[in-house]
């Protein structure tokens, strides 16, 4: 229940971020619905679609298409007030990140994969709902130049790994992991850390 | 048989349009090929990949593929005058959206998905094939900028679940729902109908 | 153990020529690796989705990831060399995309599709990984714009079917397709040898 919950938050924060990107494009309601729901179930498809688990999640489970579904009637007519929301928001995106990372990974698990792949396919499904929204909107992914973010789901991915060889129960792990990627981009947000750069500054 | 020549008038109409859009593009004979192919056949493929129907059908029926090629070759040489038949273009790929979107919902209905779930299936399996030739050609999909069109298959979608419960053979349904999607998209073309919009006019 | 190294060459070569274009579009260090990955993998990763051979194969053999780490890493920290080695570098691609295809047709072959099939797999396989690499830096793919690229992929697959016919072993035809796909790249690209082209010189 308690997952359900923060799914459902991380699948609403994942929407609104789609329909704020495809409103700032001028897209109508349905492009407006359609970068919303690749934002939120994007990175679970593709992720669902790797590792062969077909029908992918959200055409078994309605609750997704739902969800975004209200959100963005709801996003759309309250549209003038979204900045506002936008520090929930970013709460909210960055729970989500860290609980589509575990999720990720424990389907990974599931299917037999190596940690190190399980920890790539949770980073997929954290970030790539992300990517494909910018690339429908025909911009480079934002994930791809700046700030810490599928860096943080790895760190969180690795954590979760270490902290299963403990001899304590799974889903402390689990939540540890969570934790992490939470606390990660927090702090990288908070204190503006970014990846060193490769680049000269001009 | 008539649905074969449908699929078949479908698949051409699709790939003209590609074609078109490859050619305004500059790209070279391999360019103009592939995104004829990707934009006839890419919503199937996609569809194929989310339900798990793999080999995806293009891969296992060559039709296809033959089509598309001498389509191709045929609007390449006559590229100077396609502009005389865009308007039987614009029925062929009327017709082919309202058969796809059937097409995409019986697969759906085969694989035991619920009723919204094979209209959002059918939906895909008309509309993505040009959504998957707008990104290649680094444009954002037109079809989330105007027009009725995503919007016609859903309706013809939820008109045929509609009908479906009416004590007939299930075919007409079949039948009406490619109509209401031929014309929904007729009358909003001819009516300039167009999703309402959000922003404001300036 | 010969095919292994070749593989991994080829492996190599991609993730470079992926990562010059990551650094041309200024994207950070996880941008990097994103691109010089999907620019390796990603053709045999639509190959193993259009087959449905799932887990796709990167994420059964990590051989993949590892050895692209490793070049992304040696490639940033040697960025300001990299061009002294294109001409290496183009010689390891071609060499990759000679492999590629045929490991694209032997997979076609053993899922038992048609020849023309199989010959287009292994030319996605080559090609696709470049094609995906060019709309996440929101470019148009390059391959649908200059030279003889895939077209070397589908005169080599063609040679194979061709030689499978003869008396000999197949691993004679298997070298053979490398070696048309390779010699047809190296002397279009050194004759400037390109597609006829469609438009009207300016």
């Amino acid at each position: 229940m308690f997952y359900f919950i923060i799914d459902i938050l991380g699948t609403i924060a994942f929407a609104i971020s789609g329909v704020l990107v495809a409103i700032d494009k001028k897209l109508d309601l349905f492009g407006v619905f359609i970068i919303a729901f690749v934002t939120s179930v994007g990175g679970g498809t593709l992720r669902d679609l790797l590792i062969g688990n077909t029908p992918v999640l959200w055409l078994r489970d309605p609750v997704y298409l739902y969800t975004i579904f209200g959100t963005v009637v709801f996003a759309v007519a309250f549209r003038a007030r979204l900045k506002y929301i936008r520090k929930s928001l970013f709460l909210f995106d960055t729970i989500g990140i860290g609980l589509y990372t575990m999720v990720g990974i424990e389907r990974g698990i599931a299917v037999g994969l190596s940690s190190i792949m399980c920890i790539g396919l949770g980073t997929i499904t954290a970030c790539f709902g992300g990517v494909i929204r910018d690339i429908l909107c025909n911009e480079i992914p934002v994930i791809f130049r700046r700030e810490i973010y599928a860096t943080a789901c790895i760190f969180g991915g690795v954590g979760y790994f270490l902290l299963r060889r403990l001899p304590f129960d799974d889903a402390y792990a689990f939540m540890a992991g969570i934790i992490i990627v939470i606390g990660i981009r927090l702090i990288a947000v908070r204190f503006k850390i970014a990846l060193p750069s490769i680049y000269k500054t001009t």
